[in-house]
């Protein structure tokens, strides 16, 4: 009788906790009577709480940090949220190229790099082209590798929770590549693999052409196409990591690959020969013939892999990106087909991000992941179901 | 400067008294003590958020419900919540019956009624016949209709945020009504009209066969099918409120309707014939070979739809219901050919509640509508994107 089941002591320190820090992080500085005025805290709570999150370098005591000019009359201490206290790497590992962006705990990206790398180049190559960018990016920008918190990567194929490859036939040696536990050895924060399509969604709407909607979906328009699905603002992987692997639609009644529709010889392309596939396309807007008929099969069989998302998860916006972007004709195609098809057609626009996207929802998963430690109390106080 | 900008009076009001609500709730009763010490919110807090859930009629003083027996001395007050300060309603509108569900604020169910309804009774009728089945359930046991604190409603066809019916091809006079509207009229609390299946979809992950899973698509596989997918626990109704809207996909190159695969003649079956139906799969289980090649048609159009659904969407477990349900031989082809298709194939499991299942996701929605207002504070105190 009269026992309250909702006491767990560490669950609620740590929402207190984050209840502080994030009243903090939208003020520039706060004393402890604002702090205890706007969370509705107690005052030796809110004093407990700000002195842990001084301990663990996330706040600041104001004063402390200018040197002299103390004032009289000790005057309230003033706190502030402490963005360099730690920061964010987004990986892109793609079959031509690795790419790396750096920022702070604001998100505020503070550089880029990238390099090419063979599209047949084996496993250890191309993650060791990636450190490469890596200690180049950190070096250059002045930051030690003891100060990350998180680090995000986006590559193609299905990806386990623990960061395993668990199909991914894009690159070589990428089925089963324990990915995450090998990125893992460079660095001794937590590391996040993801779907680079997925990655990719996360990018634009975050600073990309979807930042007005949280029901998105990306398609990465390839000779091997993908999709990523933001609902609600939140990125929706699936259970098993596989949602809007769509490559393997065309087995629903059209056997045809992508790469038999676009070649215009009897022979099919070579996948993610996208030179080859420039090159269609080129020859479609010259007036070649052959090359128009190969540019409408890849588009009717896009539009029905797209018709298909779309059906299922009702977005408000599509994006294509991948290197059909910069491609003329995809959209308008794209876009009337969907109205035929579909109940409630959405709007379809080319991705704004281009080859940043991946590398940039990398970076937006990390400090997700960071912030979810440092802020989120979400789940934890709402009603059961 | 120093402005601490989380700082919305009314906001922290709401969110104090959410934790208040939620921690008594999870307790038979408690003292103030209890909640303060539990909550971590100052006593002067705790006292104002007490008092006006108790002007709410949402919380009661124990002591104070028991004439006499008060003990000296003034032991401490306690308080509980009150599960029958409110009650919902959830209700089915079908091509064939009508159908309600009451409990308390608990989500108890005191009591459920139906009615047959005939498949071409126009709107009005439906509405009377449905405003019956209400009234009689209520007399029953015994509850004012001003008790209510929200209804739910289930219903073929793309349903609007508002309740209007945006296209519903399944009941006569369907598109373009306003049945929230419509239905407001006979309730004095927030009406909510939700797709049939995706209240199915609800209902079979609280009390049916996808308890044990957060990651669920429920297909109402009828002649004109449709379905509702849960994610992460949470209905996805689309942005347009049209997501599991397959009956659509047939045009994505098979333009065969169910109602001309299921036909052993040369005329398709009249759409929504139950009946009908039922007599193909029996003939097929007979031995009938015409019937046979019918179902084995239908089937194949079943595992096509859900496959598109599966790669998009990526469940953990697909849930088939509507009138394909409790016939034999739907649940192991489907299993055989998602794996066929699928990178990573769900379980698949015939619906629980059967003809139950409408009526009871009606009634969740309604009742987490009411949560989300005693209870809710999610979204509010979390990390801005």
């Amino acid at each position: 009788m009269g026992q309250l089941t909702g006491g767990d002591p560490s669950l609620l320190r740590r929402i207190n906790s984050a209840v502080v820090l994030h009243a903090l992080r939208a003020a520039d500085l706060a004393t402890l009577t604002e702090i205890t005025r706007v969370t509705g805290l107690s005052r030796p709570t809110v004093e407990g709480v700000v002195e842990g999150l001084i301990e663990a370098g996330l706040v600041v005591e104001s004063d402390a940090e200018e040197s002299g000019a103390r004032r009289q009359g000790r005057p309230a201490r003033k706190f502030r949220f402490r963005a360099e206290a730690g920061h964010l790497l987004g990986l892109e590992i793609g079959p031509h190229r690795v790419a790396a962006a750096l920022s702070d705990l604001d998100g505020k990206i503070l550089g880029t790099a990238s390099k090419d790398v063979s599209e047949a180049a084996p496993a250890d190559e191309r993650l060791e082209r990636l450190r490469t960018v890596v200690a180049d990016l950190l070096r250059r920008a002045g930051i030690a590798r003891s100060s990350l918190r998180a680090v995000g990567v986006g590559s193609p194929g299905i990806v386990e929770v623990d960061g395993t490859v668990r199909l991914g036939t894009a690159l070589p040696e990428w089925t089963g590549l324990p990915l995450g536990e090998r990125l893992r050895r460079s660095f001794k924060c937590p590391v996040l693999v993801e779907n680079d399509a997925n990655a990719a969604a996360v990018a634009e709407h975050w600073k990309g052409v979807a930042t007005d909607t949280d029901d998105v979906v990306f398609v990465l328009a390839g000779l091997s196409p993908g999709a990523g699905s933001l609902i609600g603002g939140r990125l929706h992987r699936g259970y098993g990591g596989a949602a809007g692997e769509i490559g393997a639609l065309h087995l629903l009644g059209r056997e045809v690959t992508p790469e038999t529709l676009l070649s215009t010889t009897d022979e099919p392309l070579h996948p993610l020969d996208e030179h080859a596939v420039a090159e269609v396309f080129a020859h479609a807007r010259e007036g070649d013939e052959r090359a128009q008929a190969a540019v409408e099969r890849f588009i009717q069989r896009l539009v029905h892999d797209v018709a298909a998302l779309v059906l299922a998860l009702d977005p408000e916006l599509v994006v294509v990106g991948g290197w059909a972007a910069g491609l003329d004709g995809v959209l308008e195609p794209l876009h009337r087909e969907l109205a035929r098809y579909c109940l409630r057609p959405p709007r379809v626009a080319l991705s704004l991000l281009g080859e940043a996207a991946v590398a940039t929802g990398a970076l937006r998963l990390a400090l997700d992941h960071v912030e979810e430690e440092l802020f989120a109390v979400e789940g934890t106080v709402t009603a059961r179901r």
